[in-house]
């Protein structure tokens, strides 16, 4: 029998009662509110990752990825963990030491893919952008030429500035310079048309708790037939253990052999999210993203706040908005979520104190919330107004 | 405007229907079924991870994990993932490149851990054991002194063979040869005594789905001080983002830069099991685990079924049983699914093919299920006897 040795110290038995969570709505840049659906799928009972139910389970979000994605890639799964992990996945397997990597930088997670890249020994190159502007043709083909990298990461929706790059032309650049193109998806995906193979990309990875309005938890990254040629001659290890998806790759896609990595209900999460936008269709949730965005902008224009990034490039799920100089900004967040449940998110590196930045996404983008978000907003700027404008206002 | 270009393609556009999975009895090594209030819990309306409210969370899990591990340690977290993942954090943040680490091997899991270490450039020794036998004080020190590590890696509930490690005097030898002791409390915690303080450990992981009955996809791992001062003097950098908490240790313990990793759902659900665990108390949560396992081994000797762990050392949560040679083994374990639901474990390692392992962990714990384990293994076992013993016995 084994023994107990010691009395048990009782100092931190702590009494925390029934969880008791205010709701908020989540206008921020992440995460998003999950669909009531997805809730419920969520605490469903679980099994476990041997059970055949749960190979089914993989299938079917494999076929849903394909069709969010618009991709054929056999290579297409979901992963435990934020788009941080997802991305770290594709760098660890594409990624050997002292191969040539460029990223395009515009805002605060290119750096952050930099530096994940350079912990693998990469050598990193920086296409530069400025924040809330997209790159250029000329200026990607500028790079690639001068640099010949392996691998070029771009990020389709910029959250740092709520951009969105033009993807026309890249992927044929990308395979001229002999080049894999990976593409983070995580805050376009199921928000602005995707479409993987069209573009010619080799890497993709995306996020649950974004415009799919599943919790966070849970990612996705898929690869291409090039891609997994890349990986299949890799002559280095990877990294580390639990981004290693070499065996899966040599062994072809077994979802048997990956399965005990993910946490179950958050994949019935996933798979009832991708569910709902295959009920919803595509288009019709492009559309719905775009139309609430609509509104959100003129409701903004009326209120004569600015939104720095051009709407040709401007995201429709996650708006950078100007902090007018009238209010006492540091104010403005904590009020909103005191006042009002709602979360909206501050700026990110260059646009640090400058920009709010306000996600409808998935589930949020709807009609209802742009009237919500723009009616706290007023009352937020009202109420806040600087002394000195209020004074001479008076 | 961003604009469309191509027309989608609905090939996979497929309809999986509503969510419909079949219950499962997880009677094997993890995932084990979870408490109701959990998934209760994991269901709730999630809050982004700037909320003060999520703050407040991580300090109340904070505290239930201090109380189920017994330390007074300040760095204690969740961390997203299964256990792998919170063995990965500890080795990434311990280890750099030619580090001495020892090993204890004595199962699958040692080996895996190996595996990890080398990764990160350690060079790596092994203190190999018999599966199912434990590590004598002497063998453990005659590693130390030879090997000098600066890590010892040590599993407390080997969940191969169902193994319990004992604890006394370990932390004492580590400390004479100047070694962090980590241990890896992923299948004991919640099911025997831990005392992490007592034995002197510098560091632990666990995970929330084996004996805490929270679904997988969140774990925890702690730090003590000793451990922390390595950590600040680190000479090389961690080798990935992911697992890179030297920000965080420098800082002192802030769960606010920290949140953006975690699963929100699987956060209230570990706060639920961790809550359950403390309001049952620990020594009742003991006892329980061992009054279900002495049935259940009652009930295998009835049936003329031999456990292979000596009972001093046999974990009550997780019990290797020899499969008879009187029955077509490969056929049980779909037939205890198919018929009863109930999901039991292959062997691992040097017991694949000689034994199943039984696994009774958190809510599963229970007579009744001895009882519903038994009578379906009796029946499987009747159905599946080999032909030969049929014969005979017809």
């Amino acid at each position: 029998m084994i023994r107990q040795y010691y009395s048990v110290n009782e100092k931190y038995r702590k009494d925390t009662g029934q969880l008791n969570i205010t709701p908020r709505f989540l206008f921020g840049s992440g995460p998003a509110n999950a669909y009531p659906r997805v809730l419920q799928a969520i605490g469903s009972r679980q099994i476990a990752n041997r059970d055949p139910q749960f190979v089914d389970l993989i299938k079917d979000i494999q076929s849903l990825l394909r069709y969010a994605w618009q991709t054929d890639n056999a290579f297409t799964l979901p992963i435990s963990g934020t788009g941080r992990n997802a991305m770290e996945a594709v760098a660890a397997n594409l990624i050997e030491p002292n191969d040539r990597i460029l990223v395009g930088v515009n805002g605060f997670f290119g750096n952050y893919i930099c530096e994940a890249a350079r912990r693998y020994g990469a050598k990193v190159f920086k296409l530069k952008g400025e924040i809330g502007a997209a790159f250029s043709l000329s200026a990607i083909e500028a790079q690639l030429k001068r640099v010949r990298p392996k691998v070029f990461f771009l990020i389709h929706g910029q959250s740092a500035s709520g951009t969105c790059q033009p993807m026309e032309g890249i992927g044929e650049l990308c395979h001229r310079y002999d080049t894999l193109l990976v593409l983070d998806t995580v805050t376009s995906l199921g928000a602005v048309p995707v479409f993987l193979d069209h573009w010619k990309v080799d890497a993709a990875f995306t996020t649950g708790h974004r415009c799919l309005s599943c919790p966070p938890g849970i990612s996705a990254f898929t690869f291409s037939e090039r891609a997994l040629r890349v990986i299949r001659n890799r002559k280095s290890r990877i990294a580390n253990s639990t981004t290693d998806f070499s065996g899966l790759i040599r062994r072809k896609v077994s979802s048997r052999h990956y399965l005990y990595t993910l946490p179950i209900n958050l994949v019935y999460g996933l798979r009832e999210a991708l569910q709902i936008l295959a009920e919803q269709g595509l288009e019709v949730t492009w559309k719905r993203h775009r139309e609430t965005a609509e509104a959100l902008w003129e409701g903004l224009a009326e209120m004569g706040l600015r939104c720095p990034v051009h709407p040709d490039i401007r995201l429709p799920n996650l708006t950078a908005v100007d902090i007018p100089d009238t209010v006492d900004a540091d104010r403005i967040r904590p009020y909103l979520l005191k006042e009002f449940n709602i979360e909206i998110s501050s700026g990110l590196g260059d646009w640090q104190g400058r920009v709010w930045r306000l996600g409808l996404m998935g589930i949020n983008s709807r009609r209802a919330n742009v009237v919500l978000l723009l009616s706290a907003l007023k009352n937020a700027l009202a109420v806040h107004r600087r002394a000195f404008f209020s004074e001479t206002a008076g």
